[in-house]
């Protein structure tokens, strides 16, 4: 599968322990090295320990935007770049780095389809305490999240849009990459996460990406600066690879929504696809919605942008598309057109308030710990019932004994450590604080 | 032989990748922590990539004093610890880290015994360019360089110096982390050499640690303030570790006396302990020996020590005492009695200057190269004829076509090479440069 190409003429092999020293040393790789780099990690010539230090190097030396686009060409390069040449309408993707209750791209994928964009959605890597898309989607008796290469491609010519896990024909360098990074404390490397996001997004069909960057204790990246770096970072280093790209950075202080959990958030997201549901993540699915037509081509305006994404939710287009796509996977699609066929859980209790107030702040990775610890069994299967809802976000005013939200359950022995959980992730105080600011900034 | 301790009561194990964000975040190890890694490379239980990462995040965060102790503490005790405590004279050693043309070791050695010091000497890592004691100690017939612990400690007990191999039983944990660190261009990491040295030093059973540090183009330390670093680190993580430590930085941007080679150092290693040589080595062999004679207390003060180092090289002791260590060693010390036993190269030529004027720089690691070429053979054995005698040092003045040096050699082939470096490595220039500062600093 892996495309070769020819050696550059002149380049003589450099020793890998050089390669190490020339980035320990702050040095800046050539193309060249870099594709050997890449070349050398997907033929197993670059000894683990070796690559271990070089991105450990990079990690602290970080790479030049031309390093970083050479880098993500190269990792693309390293698998299938899938071709939707065929496909004549705009094909933008949309990639997150990762948040507690953010089911932005269940909603996303048909409503941009539903609206002429085809999105060629691909899941990576899971985060540690986020559950993944998948998982959510896979809570929908019968559907695939693992579609061969080829059935892939041909949803995407027949519905616009599909959800699955990403294909061990994409970007194998940046699999062998990310589970180094991950055993050697390298995840929060600005270079490393721009060419693994890009690398894979562009190889698997898109010709413009919109990313949404989150901040805050719900994500890996808990510092607003750094968010912002990252953006400007994939921004920068996909123009230079010449592809449309925008970033919204966002707040990741709370739980996007009201739930956490699989069935539980998809029920969310249908109610998001019918116009309704909470706030935030009706902000936050207009505002990346908005961005992803106006890449693809589809709107030339905020204005229309937002006309089109809204007429879309309110006509039940974007629904519409959600059932078809899941029936394409195979899913069962009654299942979106009467939600309440989702099993419930045997118990659901109230997490009381322990006093009266304002709820200050609210840690989102706490809670997604809690959720994982109840509904995640040790084979790493989700219990579709199980989550919290009704989550009481920051700002809201309760009484003592009030609930700050719902706990759906079915193993009782799990219970007390989950709460421990809960309970330590809330903060009340007894003034209101500030409104968080959802989009905190918008890099193009 | 390893000394197993026991865990200590309340530590439990953090994660390899724990530790690796501890010290990429610059947090400082525990004992606790420094202890189960050293143990955890002794084990095989850490894995390469993540030791990899480790020693990269340490060369960019540095470690403080009390962890380098403790990393050498853990070291030398991940193998023997060499018991000399029936051996009533005081134990000194001495390290350097290496220069082009140093035979200093092959002097002190017998020196410091025949004043009444031992020298426990065992030789470590090889440099890349620079030619080991060893090989030099093996171009006298029959001597063996690779003593058991058992003869080394006899030997010591008999003649009070040996010089000879490193013992596997020694800092094993010091072997693996320099094999590593060599891979992973981890080398110049200031805590990891300062503990990779007072760990196999004071396991040899060194009471006391002589330190030359080495700087210039002939040390894999160029740059005078990394030296002067270098040797404060040790200074006072020896000191911490309750040792007497004293270190002397030293100039290596020449080679050390006029030769380089194996058997021809060991000729000029003879004239210097009959008090003769070249006036460079004299300085230094003198200054060192006057550290080692008071570090062991044998000597009062300077003027003392200078009078009994400067005793025994004239009244033909220290020359005995190497005859003597010579021939423990199984080595035929009549090569000793009589240099001109040693065989002679087939072919003696001239590197002519190829103008007037006055060597403003010598770069030493190219004329080590030179002579690597010309001597070393592809299984790593060195010709004993071969090599550079008569080396003209900086601010010598010399007419065009006057020898800059006369080179031994056997193999006509290899000349050619040869000649490229060193005839590199000279500089003339019109006016005398100052001369080198030979003894930059003293640390104590």
């Amino acid at each position: 599968m892996r495309k070769k190409f020819i050696t550059p003429r002149k380049f003589i092999k450099p020793s890998f322990s050089f390669l190490i020293e020339k980035k320990r040393d702050s040095g800046e790789y050539t193309k060249d090295e870099i594709r050997y780099i890449s070349d050398s990690i997907l033929d197993k010539e670059l000894p683990d320990y070796q690559l271990a230090a070089m991105i450990m190097a990079i990690f602290f030396q970080g790479m030049s935007a031309m390093e970083t686009a050479a880098l993500a060409e190269e990792i693309m390069l390293s698998g299938d770049v899938i071709d939707l040449a065929k496909i004549t309408k705009p094909k933008i993707d949309k990639y997150t780095t990762g948040g507690v209750g953010d089911k932005t791209s269940l909603v996303l994928a048909p409503l941009a389809a539903s609206c002429g964009v085809v999105m060629p959605m691909m899941v990576g890597h899971d985060e540690d305490f986020i559950i993944s898309n998948l998982s959510k989607l896979e809570s929908i008796p019968g559907i695939n999240t693992q579609l061969s290469l080829k059935d892939f491609i041909k949803q995407l010519k027949a519905v616009n849009c599909a959800i699955t896990r990403q294909c061990d024909e994409i970007a194998p360098v940046d699999n062998i990459l990310y589970k180094m990074r991950q055993k050697t404390a390298v995840i929060p490397s600005l270079p490393l996460i721009t060419a693994s996001v890009l690398s894979r997004k562009l190889a698997q069909g898109a010709e413009g990406l919109v990313i949404d960057v989150k901040w805050g204790n719900g994500s890996f990246i808990k510092d607003l600066e750094q968010a912002k770096q990252l953006a400007r970072s994939v921004i920068r280093v996909g123009r230079s690879m010449k592809r449309r790209c925008v970033a919204l950075v966002t707040d990741m202080n709370q739980p996007l929504g009201d739930t956490v959990g699989t069935a539980l958030e998809i029920k969310e997201t249908i109610d998001l696809l019918k116009g309704e549901g909470p706030e935030d993540l009706k902000e936050i699915v207009l505002k990346l919605g908005m961005e992803i037509v106006r890449l693809g081509g589809v709107a030339g305006s905020t204005l229309s942008a937002k006309q089109i994404v809204n007429r879309h939710l309110q006509n039940g287009k974007a629904l519409e598309k959600f059932k078809e796509m899941v029936k394409a996977q195979g899913g069962d699609s009654s299942y979106i057109e009467n939600p309440d066929k989702f099993p419930k859980a045997k118990f659901i209790k109230k997490l009381p308030a322990p006093k009266r107030g304002y709820v200050h702040t609210i840690n989102a990775g706490m809670i997604a710990r809690g959720v994982q610890l109840l509904s995640k069994d040790s084979k790493g299967n989700y219990d579709p019932a199980v989550g919290v809802s009704e989550i009481c976000k920051v700002g809201a005013q309760v009484k003592q004994g009030e609930p700050l939200m719902m706990i759906h359950y079915n193993n009782e022995a799990k219970l007390d450590s989950a709460l421990d959980y809960l309970r330590t992730a809330y903060r009340l105080a007894p003034k209101r604080p500030n409104p968080p600011q959802l989009v905190v900034e918008r890099v193009a």
